[in-house]
């Protein structure tokens, strides 16, 4: 052990082989105090296991057995279905204790998913005052920096001296749930400055609060959207940002820890979007607690659309049945272009949504991106034309002009693709809509479309159909 | 003022044109105070800006009138080419201070970005020591935790009093990019502890360090990769994670703000992979700043497998052909069924594969998901269908017979293509492999085969070809 350190993952599985170990034998204590080893966290993660391994009983059995301080924040980490369970396991004097306790947004996270009677439940126990705040909050849409910020934040006046500060962080700081950054407001609770702790613990005691707040700080309003929220904690790197209302009043402060959540969900919702799923419950449910149903709602939408879409390229392709009967061999190139002409396009669609996402492009730049997709297209579609005559001409044995036809058309519908892929998120970007809703399976039906035109016109020029 | 307040971005724009306007008359003193009512990351904003629209000269100037201190941040905001700019526009005593004082992770990045010439000069003013510290970091492979942490944190020894910590903390604080978790290292300097600055604070002077710090740590060593890293940090919400090396001795801290940055790539990285984009040089160059050739490099691969596997399409076409010739107005249906089973399947394998990537299913769920997706693909191949015969039908007239081939096809193809999209992933999980590697490009040509080849089983069937 001394020079070489267990992974933490395999620890903690030995771990759980011991605790069932000592389950069995009915050693609850002592399963116990192996849990104890571990950080709120873990010990959730352990207690799940416990729970899928054995059941929901012994999951109580030991959670009524840590030490109040460690449930409370074992508490907040444990999935809802477990906590339902527990919530229903467990005395009214521990539930009261446990809600007390825990940090006021964890609180209100635990709240929002919970089923209704069993709110009802844990409000009863609940002071009025807190009741009024916690039904506030509740009631803030689910995406809003209202719905992300905690009042727990530490205040303090301007005319302190910073050894004031000291002492009354001191006394107050254990409810904070972050005192990292303090927060300076005038008698109207408006925000007027900010000070982080570690300027407090470098200043001298005697200094006033006005003369080392910071007043160049960010903010958010209470409903600012949380994809602005995280990008001004992307572009500040700060640990903490306070959110005010209409009236310019400090209400609440938002933790960078609640921004990774943030940004995962905005990423999955992208990618869901971008290839034809819309979460329109805007959920944080996971794959597999989605219903069936619910996943055929998220599904169904795009695939209708694309079926009318279809509708047009059937269109096309009945236009020129008469000719492609003449020469049948022509059909077994269509999925090919079609297909190359789709992927190709979302490929560059791909590349342009994210680049908006990210900021690392803008609208503007629309003739910088046509430039370079174009030059772009031109080397692809010229390489896989090449690869393409090879194939037509010398393996499938097929004439010189079906082969110049089958290349000719590859090389226009790549850097068409191109040209689409990238200029329909831009020209959805200036619509001022989620470049990320067109979605690629979109991209592709009007690539396929432009395919098909392409490739039927040129066997019309060098086939002479 | 009172009631309302400027949107901070409309602000910077209404300064961004006085400074403009300061600049043209030569006011660059007045130029430079407009400046200073924003933070470094707004200042550097504004200077790019400047950039764009007159020249790096003007932002050269301005540059060198801010203050030392701002200025050092603000140079470690701009961007890299910004950053050559001036470093070959101001004097070598203003380049030795600004990379005295930036802070250890930020001169990592700058070192790593600029161009050899320019790091010289700039290595050739910094101390000894120091140099050999940045050496060492700059070897870091790129995607490691190494190359995300910083050697700025506060180590405290055990037996020190809380007071004692305090007042190291005063005297070295101003240094230490992060002082809200420092670190306690026993004599071979290995990490035994941590404690938080609020801790220390709300705790008594005469308490000892070995006391109040935390041992259920959680740290990465210095070669885990940085998804890894971010994991961490998304699970348990810390501000900081310290790194130890092979021997288990404290070598870095990786801060929060970092991680936010680590997510983003992250996110990108796997958008492009699953759209058929691999970013072979691992670079986080925008898309802006990327060659023509190396954005054909980056697409260009998928683009010929996908060729590859058409060849093997093409064949399924062309030993139907003869078939095909005699009703050949099934031609007008393959792209839909094409497309269609494509799109399906990419939306399956969109799902798990983000699924994976944030831990809401396992390659043990297999089973669940299987049976999930059969069901999903029954429901929307059921009403698909529907749709088709109404259309085949009734809108372009085609026999009952030809219909009901679509619609039947339909229906298998739907629920094929789930079960294809959602189990090819978990499969390339359990080889170990990333996921989002396999592409939907892939899925939707392993798709298409499927469904032509039920397509033509269903013709055959029905309309005894």
């Amino acid at each position: 052990m001394d020079n070489i350190m267990m992974d933490s993952d395999m620890l903690m599985e030995e771990s759980l082989e011991k605790i069932l170990e000592l389950l069995e034998n009915k050693k609850y204590f002592q399963a116990r105090d192996e849990l104890l080893k571990y950080n709120g966290v873990d010990i959730a993660e352990l207690l799940e296991e416990v729970t899928e391994e054995t059941d929901i009983d012994m999951t109580i059995i030991l959670f009524r057995l840590l030490p109040k301080d460690v449930s409370v924040e074992v508490f907040s980490e444990l999935p809802t279905d477990d906590q339902v369970e527990i919530v229903n396991g467990i005395t009214d004097k521990e539930i009261t204790f446990i809600v007390q306790e825990m940090d006021f947004d964890d609180k209100i996270d635990v709240l929002e998913e919970l089923p209704a009677n069993v709110v009802d439940k844990i409000l009863e126990k609940t002071p009025k005052n807190e009741r009024k705040l916690i039904n506030t909050f509740l009631n803030y849409p689910d995406t809003c920096a209202g719905s992300l910020m905690t009042p727990d934040y530490i205040s303090l006046q301007k005319d302190w001296s910073v050894g004031e500060a000291l002492e009354y962080i001191k006394k107050v700081g254990m409810d904070a749930e972050t005192v990292y950054t303090c927060y300076v407001k005038d008698s109207g609770r408006k925000l007027i400055g900010i000070v982080s702790l570690s300027t407090l613990v470098i200043s001298d005691d005697e200094i006033k609060i006005k003369d080392i707040m910071r007043t160049d700080y960010v903010y958010e309003n209470v409903y600012d959207d949380q994809e602005d929220v995280s990008e001004d904690f992307k572009k500040y790197g700060f640990l903490a940002i306070p959110v005010v209302d209409k009236e310019q009043r400090l209400v609440g402060i938002i933790t960078v820890d609640d921004i990774l959540d943030v940004m995962e969900e905005e990423a999955t919702e992208d990618i869901e979007r971008m290839n034809g799923v819309i979460d329109w419950e805007n959920s944080d449910k996971g794959y597999l607690d989605m219903s069936v149903w619910q996943h055929v709602i998220n599904r169904l939408p795009w695939l209708v659309i694309l079926m009318i879409a279809y509708i047009f390229t059937g269109m096309i392709i009945t236009s020129f049945e008469g000719r492609l009967s003449q020469i049948i061999s022509l059909v077994a190139y269509m999925p090919m272009l079609m297909g190359t002409g789709g992927n190709t396009g979302s490929q560059a669609a791909t590349l342009i949504i994210r680049g908006l996402a990210t900021d690392e492009v803008d609208t503007s730049d629309v003739f910088k991106i046509l430039w370079k997709e174009v030059r772009i297209g031109f080397l692809i579609g010229a390489i896989l034309s090449a690869l393409n005559f090879a194939r037509v001409y010398w393996l499938d044995g097929q004439s010189a002009m079906i082969a110049l036809t089958v290349c000719t058309a590859m090389l226009a519908i790549v850097i068409f693709a191109k040209i689409i892929g990238s200029m329909i998120p831009l020209f959805v970007k200036k619509l001022k809509l989620d470049p990320a809703l067109i979605a690629n399976p979109a991209i592709s039906s009007v690539s396929d479309m432009v395919a098909l035109s392409i490739y039927f016109a040129m066997a019309m020029l060098l086939l002479g159909l």
